[in-house]
């Protein structure tokens, strides 16, 4: 593993400048792709290609898969569709299929046509055929498969065959003579028990398999539960189509936690720290609009109450402490349920319960809040200033309570819309918040001081 | 993969009433066990007691395994140090580990002295003497080592007698004839290469592999980076000392982003929506209070400026909107830099230009907050209101610099400091520029007030 260090980008700049092959070629070979995808992070475009153009065509296909998407559409568009179609052919077809999707239309079909193994172009085109969000979008055909009939030493002919080609193999598929999946065999089995008459008596009965059809997010949460490095993808009647990955499926909870993240901290595009200024600014800027103009609102409900402002200007002085405290008991509850839904602990199906139980802490928290809040401003404020003291506490409490149930209701009802539940969190329930909690306060000392006075 | 419905746990729950082993052995026997885990937590613990008594030692010790840390508690509480020492002999060294690690010291001692396998016990202890953040702390001894120098055949019988108590075999890890890692054997290679004379003819040289100190986050970006499956752990001088498998880094990853995500929501402790009221209530209220204390503060500041409010009470009508805006950028500036340090594309070393970077955003975003905000005002209160228009833009443009500068600036120092960046998320960095933002705003307004009256 390279740490590069800024004197070595420097030195291998040099090399380029001079294009001296050899000793870029030298500079290359020990590295693993992952390690040259991320030098190209420090170069730019003319430099990267003419390192690219260095490699050998596997080594191409590689450094291809581990680039960004910008970086790899960079690096594409100065090849023509029959370079392009020579490294899709040392792809796995999962990876083919990911980086043919990124393409139009036009592209996609001229590259197909110069993929000279037809079986592999079919699978691709088989495998385009599947929604991105679901295991087909996720599955390789690349696995080695054996009949439950055969016996030992015939499957390890078969599996010498099939595997020359394959980078790894952690499972061995068993099907039936209709193609049906019926077991794995783990590869200890080959050591294990070399010379067993038929693979059936020592596979795996029961695997763990997805349709085809599933969810991603479902297929993440089952590698969790199974513990398992690579899955098989059924269709409807238990035919065998091929297999997820592990890899792939961490790169799916990584992009699926970072959306979240970036959801219930404002940021609507997905945005990297090493974007560019503007990239950023178009990421971020929606929020803060909406934020501004829900800020406006606010202006416009508390000029509404300018009289009470008037009667007791100390009312004005806990408007941040009610917006505050609805954004962040908000922000708790929805991400309470947006945490549990994709971690598999919440049910949808208990939406009620999760309810009745917010309500129970909006209860506690609530009450705990407004009484350490009426108690300082009893002995601070408190003489004089009846109507501020009893309106900030008992708006205090109904905004907790508001705030939790709306905070969970909220991504309860988007989830069971098939909308991210995400979209729910973060400046949107703050914001929300923050209005109806102007609201309430507002309403609650108007109607104190008609009381009172 | 099976779907408890109501209706099975009833059913199973009449079963168990009727203490009917053989129908309660009947309904477990084609379970994984992660799915008997998962029926637990639907049962109570006396009922799922039984259920465990029902089960064979190993699956027993798998099933101990899937159970989260309070269920694990219960269960081991009601057994005895000889049970337990029996289960742990059937778990891989790093997930015994894990169960040891959560008992009190003089139940360690017990439960190791009962551990028949002396081997295993030896390797536990010196496995717990890593830290838990760490690539020791994740790793467990169960491997298939072969030497460099063996022949493929000899290899064969070698790993026959290693590989027999082992779940999975995905990789086998060549040494020198000082335990030196030299190179990974893919299982392939035992198909396609069954007769080579030296393993270090045909296994793959170079390998990744990570000392015993590093910090499991390095350890899990580097999985991704590298898409494997396992990874092995050596000494500071190269000797192999054990190996971290995906299933574990997966956990962690998921871990990791859970707290980064919960920190940015404002809850304190490890919450599930599960968690019965009073915990969820104690981890919620922590922060509550210290926005509760942050309110107060503002209405202190607030406070001493009500004569400004004399000369324009419009000045009030914008605090929700200057104390949002300071929160959501301060927000999203805290969550870029946490999410960049988290997935490793953001470097400690590049923190002058992120600065510089925000700042440029700041600028765009400020600026254009600002103007729009000034059109609106002085379109509506503008004429009679010069003060309010022009303090709230000037506010506006300077909270969002500073909040942009500062949920950079304070992140990136925690990560100097090595504390937790995720710290600074969330209501902490909402809280500070709420205030922050109240004491710009009081500052501009009063200081327009002299200069223009």
């Amino acid at each position: 593993m390279k740490d590069f260090t800024p004197e070595y980008i420097h030195h291998l700049q040099k090399i380029i400048e001079d294009h001296a092959d050899d000793a870029a070629r030298d500079e290359l070979k020990d590295l693993h792709p992952a390690e040259i995808a991320e030098l190209y992070h420090e170069l730019d475009i003319d430099e990267a290609e003419y390192l690219y153009l260095l490699l050998d065509e596997e080594t191409q296909a590689d450094v291809l898969m581990e680039l960004d998407e910008d970086e790899r559409q960079q690096l594409l568009s100065k090849m023509d569709a029959e370079d392009i179609a020579k490294q899709i052919e040392h792809l796995d077809t999962d990876d083919a299929v990911d980086v043919i999707q990124e393409l139009d239309e036009e592209e996609r079909e001229k590259i197909l046509s110069h993929i000279d193994d037809v079986e592999q172009a079919g699978d691709i085109i088989d495998l385009l055929k599947y929604d991105e969000d679901t295991a087909g979008g996720l599955m390789g055909t690349e696995m080695i498969v054996v009949n439950e009939n055969w016996s030992m030493p015939e499957c390890i002919r078969q599996m010498r065959m099939q595997a020359e080609d394959m980078d790894e193999v952690y499972y061995v598929y068993v099907v039936d003579n209709d193609d049906r999946l019926k077991g794995t065999l783990p590869l200890k089995k080959l050591i294990t028990h070399p010379s067993v008459s038929k693979i059936k008596h020592v596979m795996e009965d029961d695997p763990v398999a997805v349709k085809a059809d599933t969810p991603i997010d479902e297929v993440a949460l089952d590698f969790e539960k199974y513990d398992l490095v690579a899955m098989p993808v059924v269709d409807s009647i238990g035919r065998l189509l091929g297999r997820i990955t592990v890899d792939d499926v961490m790169d799916q909870v990584r992009d699926s936690n970072e959306r979240d993240y970036q959801l219930a901290s404002g940021l609507t595009h997905d945005v990297e720290s090493d974007d560019k200024l503007f990239a950023q600014t178009k990421a971020r800027l929606p929020w803060l609009l909406i934020g501004m103009i829900g800020g406006l609102c606010n202006s416009f409900i508390l000029g509404k109450f300018e009289g009470g402002f008037v009667v007791d200007p100390t009312l004005a002085l806990f408007i941040p402490l009610i917006g505050g405290t609805g954004g962040n008991v908000g922000t708790q509850s929805s991400a309470i349920v947006v945490q549990g839904l994709a971690n598999g602990s919440l049910d949808i199906k208990k939406s009620t319960q999760q309810l009745l139980k917010e309500l129970g802490v909006g209860l506690l928290n609530g009450g705990i809040i407004a009484l350490l809040v009426f108690i300082y401003n009893y002995f601070t404020i408190g003489h004089g200033h009846e109507v501020t003291t009893f309106a900030v506490s008992i708006s205090l409490f109904c905004v907790v309570m508001f705030a939790s149930v709306f905070g969970t209701f909220v991504p309860l009802t988007l989830e069971k819309l098939k909308i991210d539940p995400a979209l729910a969190t973060g400046p949107f329930i703050s914001i929300t918040n923050d209005i109806i909690g102007m609201l309430i306060y507002m309403s609650i000392s108007s109607w104190l001081i008609i009381a009172l006075h």
